[in-house]
């Protein structure tokens, strides 16, 4: 495959300066150590993804090192292995038409739950203002899911989680794969970290009271997940300085 | 509304100076992640109150994007949509005649109780230097009240959990919000910032006392909890610099 | 009293540079929140200790606001008030002959020790390398102790206990007030610092491997108790730069 | 013995160095307090290795520090006393041919499993990217293994429980000595290092892991850890920049 025009390239050399930035977020928010995390960020006309490459320290990390890939998995433009979990970002790229950016890491709490192989539940308004309902623990993956394309079977357990259990990848956008770790998306790379560092907080949080509750349901209730979910989401927002309802609903 | 004159005008300044400081000290504190806390300041004299524009990144904020609002929840200057959980931090100012400043945050530990439907007991001296006693996890609200002016009746709900349980808000100036997080006040701005960051503190101690100690009440004895609070507050306090009683006390 | 001459005045000088010194350790170390900690260093040829000024912010601290106070707990040069916890220092100077500085902080892991009355137990070398044995948790104090001259009562418990139970605050250098926090010593301020610093450790280290082994009893058997005490203590220490021993044994 | 000409004198001045840095890592991982870590690395060639001189303070330590010493423990060159677990190190050198760096330290989560005496078990892809296995605890020392030539003993009882544990130490490059803390260690001291913060991370994650799942065997299969390890090592690895597969791997 070819890169088609100029226009073309000046859209990817964009790109990839949003997700170097993104991908520089993952240590400013105390979400990986070493190279253990990536970012990615899709074109959806162009067809191709921009992702930074495989195991590279991040004080290292230059904006034109990131790699471009194609909807297919293939290495279009860069000089550099993208990163191993490629394959994983492209599977979900396919499956969830509505996103438009990737993340992996392994903070440690996010992974602490993936380990236990147990939902992030849904135990709080801070989590209600980010995901509309339990961050799932997906399915472990089979001996042959490991053993064959390893990375790829990563995202067709995601996506079949979600629509086993009827989850709204837009809604909950992110997973826990079971013993190993997070993977979050959003409409672009920046969000999908923004959604990272949502999941560990909420995810810390979720310990401790769980460790304070034992033996109680802690979830929020629907109505209380709608009322927070939909205060920030959706034609009816109110949160921020860009919804129409904002200003009304303070002077209400 | 109209702001009357030019005094008026100069004192507004400087209260947006104050309450910018003070949601600064927010982030400095280790209080917030992204922009999840709000701190107001009233001016009784002039029945205003200055908040903390909604959903604004800590690093873009600036004093003159502080937006004034009266104590019926009217926005009175300001570009910005002032922070959604306004109509809380009015109703506090209306039925808690003495305090001066509010704060908000998501602050985990003390998120962890609220979630939990805990009280954060009165264990230890550090508790009692600043809460008179336990520091409550008010009622959850009813599908009623938070499909209705949920932030209006989240300020309700506080004061009711205060009446019912006959706790002073001038002395116990904190309360867990249930399922949410949680809201500290004091004499002014800066205050309240100080009490959120004192609720955290003890919420993480109180916890890891609980987990040594599972089986059994932890709480100060009344003469503990009146020695430490009164040490520091009212007429008799010898502690600081500013208290008569403190130098007599050293040399005694 | 008065300061005698030249002599005693510039070794005061110095003195309070030491104790500035070893409180702005406080923050640098983590061990504070606030105001909430304090440090005094002793001249016994003088009879005089300093110890910081009460409820002064860290970053307003200078060393000239130190205050000089002897034996008896007046102050004996100064403008502000000491530290509210004065007489707890000066309790522990006439009753512990050989130590010269003393800490008192709210760490949080050492306080959930102090709120839980638990003792710190010796759980492995990093505990030895500096506590010769349980750091304890000291009898609570009586409402009659806490009603009188309480600071200096506290002083008075922490004594009790360890005559009580029969050990040498030269070999532990550290204590837990039930309810309120740690309390350490050393041969200087500087010394006392490090210990309280060793305690946070410990205890954390402590309480993670409680909960790893709730129903087992971690602690370290003597001989290892004895072998990293005396690395570090004492006649054959061989641990550091100063010791006689070590080069020795190093090649042996 | 001598150095025997400038070509080794070189060569030893860039293994100073490197040690250093390596040193210097430790609290810039977050991985000591005060001076209790220390770091190795050996030029096989020549039979030295290069060590951390005993109980200076990382601010103050400087490359012309480090201490040259032979494997019977002899110090070659260098004015300071080496780190008191010279013996330590040595021995690890002697029995485990193909390490080329060694690393001590006292590091909170890894010294919290090692005082329960228990192993961090292989709960997720995590652990399996370094670790081919559990890192075992090593059996407690005996009193005479402990009054005996303790840092000696040390690493014979490390070797030991390798060799009737039947792990390999190139595939599992770290170890719990049982009541103190972690020995880890790499092809050379800044690989020793880097093992030492994963070792530490999974620590805290496997602890969470095992407070929300007490009672289940957490463990991953061995065709999740077999696929994990061997992505980054051996000769069909394919993460990173270096591995020849790599680039296939994610085109295919």
């Amino acid at each position: 495959m070819k890169i088609s025009d100029k226009g073309d390239f000046i859209m990817l050399e964009d790109l990839k300066q949003k997700v170097y930035d993104a991908n520089m977020l993952l240590p400013k928010l105390d979400l990986v150590t070493f190279t253990w995390g990536n970012v990615s960020q899709i074109d959806r006309e162009l067809g191709l993804f921009v992702i930074k490459p495989s195991g590279v320290d991040y004080d290292k990390l230059r904006p034109e090192d990131m790699v471009v890939v194609n909807l297919k998995g293939e290495v279009v433009e860069g000089d550099m292995n993208p990163s191993s979990d490629t394959p994983t970002h492209m599977y979900l790229y396919n499956h969830f038409p509505n996103i438009g950016g990737v993340v992996h890491t392994h903070s440690p709490w996010a992974v602490s739950f993936a380990q236990a192989k147990k939902d992030v539940q849904a135990f709080g308004t801070t989590h209600a203002d980010t995901f509309y309902g339990d961050v799932p623990a997906a399915d472990a993956l089979t001996q042959g899911e490991i053993e064959g394309e390893y990375e790829l079977n990563t995202g067709e357990v995601i996506v079949r989680t979600f629509m086993e259990r009827g989850i709204d990848p837009d809604a909950v956008p992110a997973v826990l794969v079971s013993q190993h770790g997070p993977f979050t998306w959003g409409k672009d790379a920046h969000d999908a970290v923004h959604n990272a560092k949502v999941l560990e907080v909420v995810a810390e949080m979720n310990y401790h009271t769980s460790m304070l509750n034992p033996h109680t349901d802690n979830h929020v209730p629907q109505y209380l997940l709608d009322k927070h979910y939909y205060r920030k989401h959706g034609a009816n927002a109110y949160y921020g300085q860009n919804n129409a309802k904002s200003k009304d609903h303070a002077k209400h």
